[in-house]
């Protein structure tokens, strides 16, 4: 694992002599530890981990990269890293993240004394651009993905419930190496199908209709996303049809997936296959980063401005909704590469049951 | 259901002409539709709900007490919603929590024609007080999470892995009808257990060793939190000591979990029990308020201001924790009442199994 705390440091330059991070998922990623309040990061010098007693022994037995530091009980986080700023001089000060609420408490913490700047970017840029050791957890997180979908193939049937379909698929993650579920199992049927997120409740399947499956597996943090659309009986030709259509425009998208391509672009192959045939029934983006999160850098939607990266990890997931009718989607995870682009969650990708 | 956004408006009275929801799960609280980006709440007339296209049709089908309003593609859902504050010429909007950078885009795009004030108390007032209906939904969760605890109970044995416990413990949950999990499920063994958040991860039980188990599930988007304390095995005299001694702290504040009672003394109730034996070895808060999450208010600990209300429900889970030794923490969601406070979670409170 490369440095990122001191690569971070790097990329402040001279325009700032200190960076907070506040937002959890990024603490984690600089320390290995889930459950602090926040990380100073001094341009030069040791960072500092603030926590409340209740994760403190854990922060000092698991936290690396860091100094931890107790947040006494009746004492406010922000407050003490403010103290921290003023004491070490820090004058300019980017950040990840806050709410106005906190930003407010903490700008009065400080006293004047620094200036504080929004700059999510500067720790983006590093989450984006995959490590070695990163691309193995995601890939394991896909592995266990792909097994949930086998469940899913083999448990969809007429009469089951959409909940207890879900059941299966995570307990079959789960017991296979999964850490939880990145984001709520989405098993859509009939109806449901029509809305991409269309939930994992009550309702029976019935015969013929489709079924829209979205998972997740997590492992050592790292998760991956896949969706498949299945039939719980016999495909009508139109359901067939429209398979078909999505299926060739995730293909498309998939082999744009390459250093140096828009993103926009890539959103665009998909999405010019589908409005040729289905006008404007595709109401979402093409796909999104996936790493420590189920949702991050870089976007892959027509408005975005990201152009793909070799490390890149994102999601290729176009599909075809009609309400009443009902939708289908098809979703891998895909590792961007110089040449050839690999999916890392594949396979299962039919409609029918044989 | 009492209407809750007649509530919160009536609530504005002289000061605001209208509130901005951007907080997600009070969007929930308002519309039963969760997926949309902001709701506002004109002091006077209908509400708009902001929703991008990917969830238009779900919100259109399954959002209440609102308009919904798409949001196009590539328009900015605060820019809309600042455009429709000028239309109607509200000029002091209250909001519920925002991000830094989102306040300074939406304060950007009111041209001053609006002052903003950060009012989240205005929707924490409604949502802590749970109507009859809610609380239907967390007694449901609590069922769920007995049952869940249960199959903790049962499958408990040295060798087996913290995740392989945890699975099954989250399929029970989810066969039997919990819409998923509420936090990550913990089942921390061993020295794990002395970190109140001790994971549940690949380790292996061992004979005699202590698992604290904290899980929920969730039903109909509101949850339960229940923690037991086994050993895989006999008990040690020393385990056995700590255990009756959190029992007792656990117990002695249940019994203060009535309306008028301040939360610190009921923290204090518990705290006290503890330290007469072992000193500092609580370090975190007596309990939270749970319901559409599972972190809400009040907040139970030495510090807080909070002063107990009938329809408060709120964990008790006081703990002992003792670094290179173990941890036991005893949690049930109670709910608060004038007279007698009920359990909503409750039984399997011993340590060794028989």
């Amino acid at each position: 694992m490369r440095n990122r705390i001191k690569t971070l440091q790097k990329s402040l330059g001279e325009s700032f002599d200190g960076y907070l991070v506040t937002g959890e998922t990024n603490m984690l990623y600089f320390t290995d530890f889930q459950g602090a309040t926040t990380l100073l990061i001094p341009k030069d010098g040791e960072s500092i981990l603030y926590v409340y007693g209740v994760n403190y022994e854990g922060a000092k037995a698991n936290a690396n990269n860091c100094r931890v530091e107790l947040v006494e009980k009746g004492k406010d986080a922000l407050k003490k890293t403010a103290e921290e700023v003023i004491r070490q001089k820090l004058k300019k000060l980017a950040f990840d993240t806050m709410t106005f609420q906190a930003h407010q408490k903490f700008k009065n913490a400080l006293k004047k004394t620094a200036k504080l700047e929004a700059k999510s970017e500067f720790v983006w840029r590093l989450r984006r651009a995959k490590e070695a050791g990163e691309i193995i957890n995601i890939r394991e997180a896909a592995r266990l993905t792909v097994e949930g979908m086998k469940t899913a193939y083999e448990t969809i049937r007429p009469g089951l419930r959409e909940r207890e379909i879900g059941a299966e698929i995570e307990y079959t993650m789960r017991k296979l190496g999964s850490n939880g579920v990145p984001f709520e199992t989405i098993v859509a049927s009939g109806p449901h199908s029509a809305f991409p997120h269309g939930g994992c409740g009550e309702r029976k399947l019935k015969n013929g209709e489709l079924v829209v499956v979205d998972i997740g597996a997590t492992y050592k943090n790292y998760r991956a996303d896949m969706s498949r659309t299945f039939i719980a009986g016999r495909a009508s030709t139109r359901q067939e049809r429209l398979f078909s259509i999505v299926e060739k425009a995730q293909d498309a998208a998939f082999r744009k997936m390459l250093e140096g391509t828009k993103a926009s672009k890539v959103d665009a192959t998909a999405r010019d296959i589908i409005e040729e045939g289905y006008g404007k029934s595709f109401p979402h983006g093409l796909g999104h980063g996936v790493g420590l999160e189920v949702h991050e850098k870089p976007v892959l939607n027509p408005t975005s401005k990201d152009v793909l990266e070799a490390g890149d990890v994102v999601t290729d997931e176009p599909g075809i909704y009609i309400v009443d009718f009902g939708g289908i989607r098809i979703e891998d995870t895909v590792l961007v590469k110089k040449d050839n682009p690999e999916r890392l969650t594949k396979g299962l990708c039919f409609l029918e049951k044989s």
